[in-house]
């Protein structure tokens, strides 16, 4: 099959766009990152991101270039991928929109969760910010440590969107024998999914500390599972029910809580072994699934939800909980 | 909380009938055990089940009898719980009926998933085959390896039925601080549901020999939920779709997909590291999932189902497919 062949522009240069980054260069796309860190730009032009990935290669790596000028990164840019920090988006944004002044872009979000000032997923956040600048709009969610895509082991996630043409397009750009694209239109709810899973993972994380046995772990897990189906539900009530057994479902929730590879499990277990304080003192970098932890208790207040697992999780972080205790909740349980 | 005191007989001396037999003896009621190997008698009688178990002891030893004599074992039983394996239960149920006679006994099955000679769900088959000796009926399916229960270590799963009451009594007889019974009213889907993640963890632990990444991992269980989800909507199109979020729906799948302690997981890994052939003369037992997958074979061709996971996995098991080959449909999963 002969291709068109694009050029992608990333936004960010950290583990996930530069994972990204090499899938599409291996489909022998044009890649540019567009970034702030010198070191980290000069690495990528050499071919590795060693601060996540070591020695490893991109893919042709001829084919990515890294820079810290907007405007290069952006020239001819047939795609742009968000792929930076949640805390840095308002500001990319206000950034892309000088520099694209009244130009639309085709634009792909990889960034999940949900904002913690307006409550709105990023997607909905970024659609709301940034309208006058997006043609068309998809969100990747789904099962992916970023270092076993760059590592080219076969990954398969959703891309979620309203625009079947466009997330058609978007699966051409990317798929290839080792990751795989498949189409999802529930975007909101994907969304959803994909931030709350994060607080259930801190959860699990906290519960293994102390109860490793796995029959715990898989009964803690469909539990878990359940009551984010619940919030769905509540949240948007004629979505489909079986929004959970897709890819950017149970297939993200799987892989996020069953390792400590994810940071909002190994947060969750070092809650238990150090305590709250000392957990949060440790962790350099944001823990998403603790900032959607409070939006969360907003919703549940809010609609009356009977989620106990996810409230008990909730007192933990926020209400003196005891670690220990959050399985409290279990006695009452049927 | 005082508690009327019961007899519970376990007809069956396995993992899974020892298992749930300490768990009535932690609650002090009285367990009966009937079973014909005397070896497995003795040893139980002994405090232990060293077969499946080692030198661990069973919890108050002293509650529980085992024996060979059905009609001693029935005497005075509140419930019998019937946890023999799949492929002597016909001859079971005749034994049984003859000691009965007319008696009615409340009845509690473990043996989970679709008889192979009348296409019937065991639960389906028990009630057909013994209608005149049931008074009341519940299945119990979910997340429980055996020597994790044995161990004391905290597991819940779904108690199953149509009789609220009946669940409820099951619950209290069953649950304490290390094993809780969570009451789940979908009888038949979650049934199938534990049937058919047998096939599919024989064809995750094909993958999983060639292809050990998480990402991966987490992937094809995903497609493969998703997948039995869509033969449960066509074989019971009233159900409800957020069957898969129970205990018994992706609480089991995960854990019997996800750990070489599960036979059928194990089974199909050595399929991809031996060959069929030499797989299936390694296995002395039962693998529940390769007799499921012949009936599964048959569902999909009556209902003209796309499943293109679960087809290459019966594929690999019944028509020469090259295990390496089982995840080729995803060239045109989309």
């Amino acid at each position: 099959m002969s291709m068109h062949k694009s050029k992608i522009c990333f936004i960010g240069t950290g583990a996930w766009a530069s994972a990204l980054a090499t899938v599409v260069s291996k489909n022998n796309h044009q890649v540019s990152m567009y970034g702030i860190n010198e070191l980290e730009i000069s690495d990528i032009n050499k071919g590795k991101n060693t601060k996540y990935f070591g020695s490893k290669l991109f893919n042709n790596p001829e084919n990515i270039k890294a820079t810290n000028d907007l405007s290069e990164a952006l020239k001819d840019a047939d795609v742009v991928v968000l792929a930076v920090p949640s805390q840095s988006i308002r500001s990319i944004l206000k950034k892309l929109q000088e520099e694209l002044k009244t130009k639309k872009v085709d634009l792909i979000n990889v960034v999940k969760g949900i904002d913690e000032d307006s409550e709105l997923l990023f997607s909905e956040l970024i659609i709301k910010k940034f309208r006058r600048n997006v043609k068309n709009f998809a969100t990747l969610i789904g099962p992916s440590f970023a270092v076993e895509v760059f590592e080219n082991l076969l990954t398969m996630i959703n891309v979620i969107g309203i625009d079947v043409n466009y997330l058609a397009k978007v699966t051409r750009i990317f798929s290839n024998d080792t990751f795989r694209l498949v189409i999802n239109e529930e975007e909101k709810g994907s969304e959803l999914f994909a931030a709350l899973k994060n607080v259930l993972a801190i959860g699990l994380g906290m519960i293994n500390f102390f109860l490793p046995s796995k029959n715990t772990h898989a009964a803690v897990l469909s539990i878990g599972v359940k009551e984010i189906y619940q919030v769905y539900k509540k949240v948007y009530p004629n979505s489909k029910d079986s929004i959970g057994y897709e890819l950017a479902g149970i297939g993200d929730i799987f892989l996020t809580c069953s390792s400590s590879k994810s940071r909002n499990y190994s947060f969750g277990y070092k809650i238990s072994e150090y305590g709250l304080k000392a957990a949060l003192e440790k962790e350099s970098k944001t823990i998403e699934g603790y900032y959607t932890a409070k939006i969360l208790s907003k919703i549940i207040e809010k609609h009356e939800l009977i989620t106990p697992f996810l409230k008990s999780i909730i007192d933990v972080l926020f209400n003196k909980k005891n670690p220990y205790k959050v399985l409290d909740f279990i006695e009452e349980y049927n």
